[in-house]
C-alpha cells in the first residue's frame, strides 16, 4: 500500500507530473533541449523573484550547497547553523579546506539579523551561509531581516539554504539580496528527488573566478559559463527525466498561482501549530516556526514509532525526530501538493490512535 | 516527433522501463528504501563480476570520476587518455589541485599496456585511470590486459571509466583488478541519464582514507561507509526514480542473459564495422574498435550537418564527430536495447540519404 506522505521529503507527487518522468529520452545537445532547460530557468527566475542567471544540478540540494561555499569564499565563510542542515553547511566547508566558522544557537531558536550583523561586523567573513528552513528543528529563519544586514557589507556573498521552503514560501531573493539560494526538487516543489536549483548573482560569480580549485563536476563558474555560452545547456548529461517533470509542474504552480500556493501553506501551518499547542508544544519558537514543517515536542511521552506504525496501517507516513531529537519530537510536513482537508485528516488519525 | 537515437547516450528507454520512473515516492529512509538500494547493489556485482561493494551516486558519470581521482590519489595521478573523456579526468584533478600527469595518444590509437607499464615503472604514481571506451574516437582499449600489467604495482588504485561500455561489454572487475569502476545509467544500460554507479574495492577505500581533503557530496568515504552503517541508504536523498526504473531494468538486463547481450552488441559493432569499412573508414584502430559506438571517418566529405537533418526527418538521429572531429566524423551508436534489424534499417536510410 502506497503511504500518504507527511514527510521533509520526499514528498507525493501528482499522478499526472510523475508520468512526465516517464517521458521519451531527447538529445541532450539538441536545440529541443535548450528549449526545455530555457523554459525551466525562465520559470524558476519567477519563482524566484529574481533576474539573477538559475543553474540546475543533477544532484540532490547538498551538491549545491557544497558548489556555493566551496566555490565562492575567497577568505573566510560565517555558517550560521540553527540545525543539522545548518551544520551540514560547516562540514563541507572543513571537508573542502575552506576557512570557516560556525555560529549555531540552542536547537529550537533561530538565526537573528542581530547575531548576524555582529559577526560580520568583525570583518573577518567574506560569505555567509543561512538556512531559511531547518527541518531538523522545524525553523524558519527571517532571511528577509537577514538579507537587510547583509546589504551593508558589499563583499559578503549571502548564501540561503532554501532547499525546504521554496515554492512553499515566498522568497524575494533580489529584494532580499540573495546571492546563492539553493532548493531542490523533493520538498515544497514537489517532484521527485534527483535534481537541485539555485539562483546565481553576478557578485557571486565574480567571487568564484576569484577561487583557484573549485573542482568540476559541482564547479558554479564552469556550469555558469557554459549555461551562457551553450544556450542553456549543461557540461554533462543532466536527468532529463527530472527536467520534463518540472517543466510541467511548473506550469501547473503558476497555474495555481504562488500568492494561492504561498497561502495555503500558511493556512496549513496555522492549523498544524494550533493543534500541536492544543495537544503537545511547539518545538520551535513560535516566532520562527515554519511553514513548510511542524516540529512537535513530545511533551506526552507517546512512542513515536509506534505511532508511525499504526499510521502506516491507515496510509499515512510522519516523521520522528531528527537525529537527537529522535524520540523527543516528531514532524508532520505540510507541503508541495498537501491541502489542508488531508492535514485535517491524518490529525484525526493522530488523535484517535493516540486516543486525544 | 520521437527521434530513434543512435547517439552515445542518452540513449532510447523501453516503454515498460520509462513508466518505472514514474513510480510513487516512498521514503529514503524506509526499509522499503534500503530493500531496494540492496536488492541495486546485488545486481550490479553480478553485472561487474565482482565483490566489491557498489555506491551510487545521484550525479552523471563526471561525478563519480572527478569523485575518484580526488578521493584515492595519495602521491600523484597518471591519467591515460585517447580522447575527449579521457582528458576530462585530468581537468578534475586540476581542478581539485591533485597533482596529476596526462599521457595521450593520436586521436584514434588506444592505451597500450606498454605504456601503462612504462609509466608505473616510475614509481612516481598511486592512482591510474583508464578510459574503457572513449566516446569521442570510438575506441575501445584493452583493460583486461592493462589490469595485468597494473597489478605488478600493489600500492596504485585502477579507475576504469566504462560510462560507455558496462551493460554493452563484459567487464570483469575482480579478476581484471580493478579498484573504482564507473558507469551511468544513460548508456548501455539504457536508462534516462541522472544516476552514476561504481565499484568500490577494499583498496581504494584504504587509499581513500588517507586523503584528507575529499569534498562532502562525492566523498566515496562517506558515502562507502553510509552505505555500510545505514544499510545500503545514502546520505543524501538520492534519485528514487531512477533507482526504481534501474532495478527493473538490471532484471530484464538478466533475463535477456548478460552473455547474449554482450554478443548483441559485438554483432551490431561489426555489421556497422562493416557497412564503414565499405563505404568510408573506420576513425579507430581497427584492433580497439569499440563495440558499443562505430566512429566513422567522413571520407566522402559529406555534410555531416546535412545528414542528421534529413536523417531526423525520417526519426533517427546519429552524432557528429566529437569536438574537433566535428565535420570529419560521424558517430553511430549502438548499444542498450537497440538491435540489428534497427541498425540495419538506420544503415539502408543512411545509405539512401547519401545515395550510396
Amino acid at each position: 500500500m502506497h503511504k500518504k506522505l507527511f514527510i521533509p521529503g520526499p514528498v507525493d507527487v501528482a499522478e499526472d507530473v510523475l508520468q512526465k518522468m516517464a517521458t521519451p529520452m531527447i538529445g541532450h545537445r539538441t536545440k529541443e533541449a535548450s528549449k526545455l532547460q530555457r523554459d525551466i530557468s525562465e520559470k524558476l527566475m519567477k519563482l524566484f523573484y529574481t533576474k539573477n542567471q538559475i543553474i540546475l544540478s543533477t544532484t540532490s540540494g547538498s551538491g549545491l550547497m557544497e558548489a556555493a561555499i566551496r566555490c565562492c569564499t575567497r577568505r573566510r565563510a560565517a555558517v550560521f547553523a540553527v540545525g543539522a542542515f545548518g551544520k551540514r553547511w560547516y562540514e563541507m566547508a572543513v571537508a573542502n579546506n575552506v576557512p570557516v566558522d560556525l555560529y549555531g544557537v540552542n536547537w529550537g531558536e533561530a538565526t537573528i539579523p542581530e547575531q548576524v550583523d555582529e559577526v560580520l561586523s568583525t570583518g573577518k567573513y567574506d560569505l555567509i551561509t543561512v538556512t531559511h528552513n531547518e527541518t531538523s528543528t522545524g525553523i524558519m529563519n527571517p532571511i528577509s531581516e537577514i538579507g537587510k544586514v547583509v546589504k551593508r557589507y558589499p563583499e559578503v556573498v549571502f548564501c540561503v539554504d532554501a532547499v525546504s521552503s521554496a515554492a512553499g514560501v515566498k522568497i524575494e531573493v533580489d529584494d532580499w539580496g540573495i546571492d546563492i539560494c539553493i532548493t531542490s526538487t523533493q520538498k515544497a516543489l514537489a517532484l521527485p528527488p534527483g535534481l537541485a536549483i539555485c539562483t546565481f548573482s553576478q557578485k557571486a560569480y565574480e567571487a568564484a573566478r576569484e577561487v583557484k580549485y573549485r573542482g568540476f563536476y559541482l564547479d558554479l563558474v564552469r556550469l555558469y559559463e557554459y549555461i551562457q555560452k551553450k544556450d542553456y545547456q549543461y557540461p554533462s548529461t543532466p536527468s532529463l527525466s527530472h527536467m520534463f517533470a518540472l517543466n510541467y509542474q511548473l506550469d501547473k504552480i503558476f497555474e495555481e498561482g504562488l500568492e494561492n500556493r504561498f497561502a495555503r501553506h500558511e493556512e496549513m501551518a496555522k492549523y498544524v501549530r494550533a493543534w500541536t499547542k492544543k495537544y503537545f508544544e511547539l518545538f520551535p519558537k513560535e516566532k520562527y516556526a515554519s511553514n513548510t514543517l511542524t516540529n512537535i515536542k513530545n511533551t506526552r511521552g507517546i512512542n513515536i514509532a509506534d505511532l508511525n506504525k499504526r499510521l502506516a496501517m491507515r496510509g499515512y507516513m510522519i516523521s520522528n525526530g531528527y537525529g537527537k531529537l529522535k524520540e523527543q519530537a516528531f514532524r508532520i510536513a505540510h507541503m508541495g501538493e498537501i491541502t489542508l482537508p488531508q492535514i485535517k485528516e491524518l490529525l484525526v488519525n493522530i488523535e484517535d490512535i493516540l486516543g486525544l
